[in-house]
């Protein structure tokens, strides 16, 4: 019998990387696609079909059982990609009808931060659970939510932004034309807008205030942190209370059994995971006090694209 | 054949209702106990399981199919009330375990308000719906959340608790006993806190500066609003945007098709309505403008309570 697999495909703006996963969501085999090649969209269909052909035809013990794409600004329900910022294919791209009329399998596609739960569901840390969110933590804030063992994506599809719920009323612009959104305070780019104005506002020397704004990174603030830099630490802090507030108000909707983080915030590791647990704790509604874990994502970063696209083709063949 | 029904039972701090709901929603028959002459748990089981097998007995055409209950700090996992400040049963109470033992029909619990969610899909305005939520803006604000057709009760069973998420970091003490949760200011006790607020900063005349306190309530702001009492006016204008405010969040968490508002809050009508949708609009992430109704609830509110426990019975014997 042939082994089944399912390929993942994550869509970025610049790049796109796909996989073929088996059920227990080893990736037998990778490889990319530079999106930004393909700025007609049936072109990058057709590219991305052979290239799904040729990995799954040079091993003649695999058969393709689907396809799970991760996309930005996918719309689960409809199958489409609409108005995405960082793509060329302008307006409302039905990608996975088009790639059904190029290739006889199941297709499925929502957005990263939703495929990530699904990885984390099937492959890492929320085996076995029902009720979790996992948010990542990267230049903005996306998030996957899980209830009941499903993944969120509500009446329009576009379910999960808790990246844009507001968290402080008047705070900081967003790129989503609004003010004060969680992503804003609780990313790594958040980290850095704290650092920047934390370091205009104390005055203790730091070694940040060598670094020019444009090459300031989370990591170098982390590192700065664990180095006890007075800013650093400082930033490190605000940033923990601002992403427990956010997890706070989406444990009163939801109530998980765990809050996943992933992404480059997450690596800062105890440093931040540590007073998040604290001010979750503190600022919880005292009925939920004690059940929320906030662990950091099991899924390995390196394949972590791939395998929540195919998480989520592997649960729809369930 | 004999018809049908279920039981539909609201356990209040003072008093009880129950009545017989057939599959249409029909409120065949309703009587009320005193929840206050049952000190002891036990009593008032028996009591009730009483009114409901002579209920459902004068009526030989009728066939008890299942009881569904409403109660506060109800866990519907567990099948028990937990802590429930209101009532004189302390500590955990395993209540549908106990009715079990008296009544040999299936018996299931939530509270109130996700009671009212399940009404709201099965005999008012959510029919067809399979994501929405629904307010309950009263002494405090409760909240049922239905994704994929479903209660959201999370790994805890006490998910939904929006009237606890906090709108406003440091903001006003709430019951709970932290700071700036939803309820504080969207709810009817939260329309009167802002009236007085209001009354001890602005300086126009008004009627409502000839109301005592304790005696003011939401219908008197609201009439006042009706007849343009400025302070009134501003006072509805400030909860509308708060209102607006929670429920955008909520928004981005769930992406449902229809907020529901109910409860005493609620009955100010369009006064409250239409700026409510107005704010929504305005402030929500572009991507769902237009896709979320703000609607009354369209359960009758003298049967709201009965229904939406009937409605939680119904929906288990699909």
């Amino acid at each position: 019998m042939k082994k089944e697999v399912v390929a993942g495909v994550d869509i970025g703006g610049t790049t796109t990387e796909l996989g073929l996963v088996d059920r227990t969501g080893d990736v037998i085999v990778k490889c990319t696609l530079d999106t930004a090649d393909y700025p007609h969209v049936e072109d990058f269909i057709s590219a991305l079909v052979k290239n799904i052909r040729e990995l799954a035809g040079n091993n003649r013990e695999m058969e393709l059982a689907g396809i799970g794409i991760g996309a930005p600004n996918a719309n689960y329900h409809k199958g489409t990609i609409e108005l995405a910022p960082n793509l060329a294919w302008k307006g409302i791209v039905p990608l996975v009808d088009m790639m059904k009329r190029k290739i006889d399998v199941p297709v499925v596609m929502t957005n990263d931060a939703k495929a990530a739960a699904m990885g984390e569901m099937l492959f890492g840390g929320a085996k076995g659970m029902k009720d979790f969110i996992i948010l990542t933590l990267g230049t903005g804030l996306g998030s996957g939510i899980v209830i009941n063992g499903q993944v969120v994506y509500g009446y329009t599809g576009f379910a999960g932004e808790l990246g844009h719920t507001i968290i402080v009323a008047g705070g900081r612009a967003c790129g989503c034309g609004r003010h004060g959104c969680f992503e804003t305070y609780a990313s790594a780019s958040g980290l850095v807008r704290t650092t920047l104005n934390l370091l205009s506002e104390m005055k203790e020397p730091s070694p940040l205030r060598n670094i020019a704004p444009s090459a300031l990174t989370s990591k170098k603030i982390s590192e700065a942190a664990a180095d006890n830099d007075p800013v650093a630490v400082e930033a490190m802090d605000f940033t923990a209370r601002k992403l427990a507030f956010g997890i706070i108000n989406a444990i009163g909707f939801s109530s998980p059994e765990a809050v996943f983080l992933f992404g480059g915030l997450a690596k800062a590791g105890e440093a931040l995971f540590k007073p998040v647990r604290e001010y979750v704790e503190e600022g919880v509604q005292p009925i939920y006090r004690g059940t929320v874990k906030i662990l950091p994502s099991r899924v390995p970063e390196s394949n972590a694209a791939v395998l929540g696209s195919a998480a989520l083709m592997w649960n729809e063949l369930k």
